[in-house]
């Protein structure tokens, strides 16, 4: 049996515990939504209003150097790739997710020239399925395949350019095997490229180790860095000098302050970049990626399984049979969430949210709760159950007030 | 003969002098360069403090609902559309000026299908013909033919399917005439599209008036959103429900909360979103379009032609044949903007800017000077050229310091 007073001692010994303070969240809520969009660091309001007063207001335009705006796509995306198991130089921080995957998808398939195929899964989240959908249309000549999730190694062949994979599914929490995976990929010559948007800053990412060829994510879930925070890519250091970039701004040119005519790219990972940066969004993001950084990664890989398992064992012993449960029993095949199951999943997660435990929904009948590894604490687990079972020992989730749907989230 | 007297006594009468105290400007500094980044509106800090700490750290996910965030592309659009001369439902706010550039220009390509040349003069900002050799090259079929801007008009053809120019020369001032234009571009059946760049915030412009049929824009010049703050899209109605987006993410789907595996575009502008918004940067840039939306429109523009024209006299009385001048004379060829050239422009900018008059430099020989008519009064041009008939009489500009060049601005 657990106890609230054993999750209170585990989390006195929680290595991460003091993180918990570095970030600001309202009086009695249970945040169980960080990927969804991750919490405020304390850090963050008194940076970006020195980005505003100081950098902006009063170094304006020689902000680009002194400052290191020019840079800051860069450098940012080094500490980052620090999370994601990413050597220097094939990171960059840039636009969203959408727009990243966009740019790697299109790179995958002129790098394989001839083959007509790129493949994902009914897992992946829809905004990638969408881009490869616009991308495909446009381009004419090589069609989208998407495979149940269990599928994606037998649907491989030499016709396939590229597989693009979301690490984590966002609605049952499933981890694929990134590096095995990847490699079958590559054994029929396919590239392969991750989406980790439920991945970075959740546990570490290997994407070297992988031998991953892109990969994509964003800055507003794990990584706390505000909403829609900037996106990143990876592009493998094999792959940089190869691939010409499809959407080819100024801020990827080889000399941008040149103004030359033709685009020439510049080397390595600036040439992922398009337009010009969105500077005070990156600065917030900054804040969450300095804090990550300050973590021990296995650590936070640690707890990410301990939250998700002590959760899945609470929900079991305190609303035995009521909830389905999709999320692996395998730690290595889970992310740092949990997805229970209910026919009424929008009014309960609607009671949640009453009581500041807060879920999100995600249609037809998913309650899914995220486990940010640096804020939340084992306490929190036992708190957000009691809760669960008191709304429904009690029906409170059938009143009226919880019936209705709301438009967004 | 013009005195700084005449002109302290045009600030006194000049009936947008009041918003200058709305920006926090360097003490002493004379900002002439607002169309490369726009001054700091007062109002920003406390917006964006409030931003972070209540919308994303109080309120969290119910942000997208209750404070807006999920509709904000679209209602900050249409505010941004009273300055463009665009009727509600047209202009979203997303992305960059280069993605955005991308996007319409994929759009017309579509919507002209079986026209096999793509038309911009070597005045436009080097990006949008960057943007444009990337989707060009990726797509096939479809050439990109750079004219001189004196010969847009006589490049026109029943082959050519868009044709996309910056209203203002980012370089010379010079401003194209739209209305004239958009028609002669229409007569050969082709669309046109307009980057308002060195527009938006500067002079009013008639979008809808001139019959353009796509407009981009950026967000951090005129219009004073802060560094890299998000940029602009223009679909004329018309072509809304026909144009299929090439981007085509989540936030641009009918139901993005459904989480469909098909891609089905909303209604309208929706469909011209792709990822998640940058909502900090979004909050910025809506202070400084919220500050715009105060002033009288006409009296932006005839500041706007005053300023320069007062500044064209000031050089020439009192530096005599010491500049070229590449700017239009006539006002309603010109932008914001005067551009001067001389062999050893980047030293005398250097120069200018230790006396903290701030203009900027462009490859090969020209001294760019932006007037943001909200900010910049007519002493500060007698004050600016005082500065610089100095350095040209002392010859100061030929110090070592003021060789060097740098690698950004």
């Amino acid at each position: 049996m657990l106890t609230r007073e054993a999750l209170l001692n585990r989390d006195a010994a929680d290595p991460l515990r003091s993180f918990r303070d570095r970030f600001d969240l309202p009086d009695g809520m249970v945040y169980l939504d960080g990927n969804s969009l991750g919490a405020l660091p304390k850090d963050t309001a008194a940076r970006l209003a020195d980005v505003v007063a100081r950098e902006w207001g009063q170094d304006l335009i020689t902000s680009w150097n002194k400052n290191g705006w020019y840079e800051l796509p860069l450098t940012l995306g080094n500490k980052l790739g620090r999370l994601i198991g990413a050597a220097e130089g094939q990171v960059a921080i840039a636009d969203s997710t959408s727009i990243n995957l966009f740019k790697v998808l299109a790179a995958a398939i002129a790098l394989r020239p001839g083959r007509k195929v790129i493949i994902s899964d009914s897992g992946n989240f829809p905004t990638d399925l969408y881009m490869a959908q616009g991308l495909t249309t446009f381009l004419g000549g090589v069609d989208l395949l998407v495979v149940d999730e269990t599928e994606v190694a037998q649907s491989l062949n030499e016709n396939v350019a590229a597989v693009f994979l979301t690490e984590v599914n966002y609605r049952s929490g499933r981890k694929h095997d990134m590096a095995a995976l990847t490699q079958k990929i590559h054994e029929v010559g396919a590239l392969a490229i991750w989406d980790l948007a439920h991945s970075a800053g959740a546990f570490p990412v290997h994407l070297d180790a992988a031998g991953a060829d892109f990969a994509v994510g964003c800055g507003y879930k794990y990584l706390n860095g505000g909403p829609g925070a900037p996106a990143f890519l990876y592009i493998a250091k094999r792959h940089q000098h190869q691939a010409m970039p499809i959407l080819s701004g100024w801020m990827g040119h080889a000399a941008p302050f040149l103004f030359d005519l033709d685009y020439r790219p510049a080397d390595g990972m600036r040439r992922a970049l398009a337009g010009t940066p969105a500077i005070l969004s990156m600065r917030a993001l900054e804040v969450g990626i300095d804090l990550m950084l300050e973590a021990d990664l296995s650590a936070l890989a640690a707890k990410s399984t301990a939250l998700t398992e002590v959760f899945m064992r609470l929900v079991e012993q305190e609303c035995p049979g009521v909830f389905g449960n999709v999320t692996p029993a395998d730690p290595a095949r889970r992310g740092s969430q949990v997805c229970l199951t209910h026919a009424q999943g929008y009014a309960i997660v609607q009671a949640l949210i009453a009581r500041k435990v807060i879920p999100d929904f995600r249609a037809p009948d998913i309650l899914r709760f995220g486990f940010a590894p640096l804020y939340v604490g084992f306490a929190d687990l036992w708190d957000a159950v009691a809760h669960l079972k008191a709304i429904m020992d009690s029906g409170e989730w059938k009143e009226s007030r919880f019936a209705a749907r709301g438009s967004v989230t």
